[in-house]
């Protein structure tokens, strides 16, 4: 798309630090990290996040995901390695090409820190199960 | 693996509420959700994490991603959602079998937050680009 920042990191003419890049895929250093070693990797094809990504377009982006996890690892032996996707600005999407952030895990000074709030309360095993089915009888609609 | 609470749900031998199931993968409800209609989406094989997925397993999981994702927004239209994979303890992962959450974002009130710091004073164009080279020397490791 003419206006979409990493479609223009990929034709090149907007410079990148690339690590990866395959027929289907490329992997830069994202330029705001939030730690040492924070990658990005994005779909060649235009795609905007998750929910509009055709099923090949997921398949060859994935294939890629763990020789990047695997060579940020070895680099820079973080304790752990948290793989994100942002799909809308509510979730925190701010360059609508899909992209999948690689943020690898040092210390508690690390710039990404999740609260993690379980509300098993709210959600009882009745109101699972009545949540599946609500999920499942979307599945192929 | 015998004591692996995810391959016992593949297997049946542990209850789960199932969403999507296809030769490779199986999705089904997080028992311990941090939002309505948070989901799991495992590889069928036991593989512990990201860094230790065959880049097959990782092609046929993914391939099943945008569909859930879909399934969950028909089903709760939330104002966004998240995909996140946990791996290592320090990274938040409890279970050792490699799993993918979709966490619909609905407002405020989420279970799931993010805190997220941009250290751009820290890693400054010419540190990014060392950083970048030294990712790309491990690909190939």
């Amino acid at each position: 798309m003419n206006d979409c920042i990493f479609c223009k990191i990929i034709e090149g003419s907007i410079p990148s630090n690339k690590v990866y890049e395959d027929e289907h895929v490329l992997a830069f250093m994202d330029v705001a990290p939030v730690s040492k070693g924070h990658t990005l990797l994005i779909p060649k094809q235009h795609v905007k996040d998750l929910f509009e990504m055709p099923e090949e377009v997921a398949r060859n982006l994935y294939a890629a995901a763990p020789k990047i996890a695997n060579a940020i690892k070895k680099a820079f032996n973080p304790q752990g390695m948290n793989t994100l996707n942002n799909n809308g600005s509510f979730a925190g999407q701010t360059v609508f090409h899909y992209h999948l952030h690689f943020i690898p895990r040092y210390d508690e000074t690390d710039g990404f820190q999740m609260k993690w709030e379980v509300k098993q309360n709210e959600f009882t095993p009745d109101k699972l199960k009545s949540i599946a089915e609500e999920i499942k009888d979307n599945l192929n609609k």
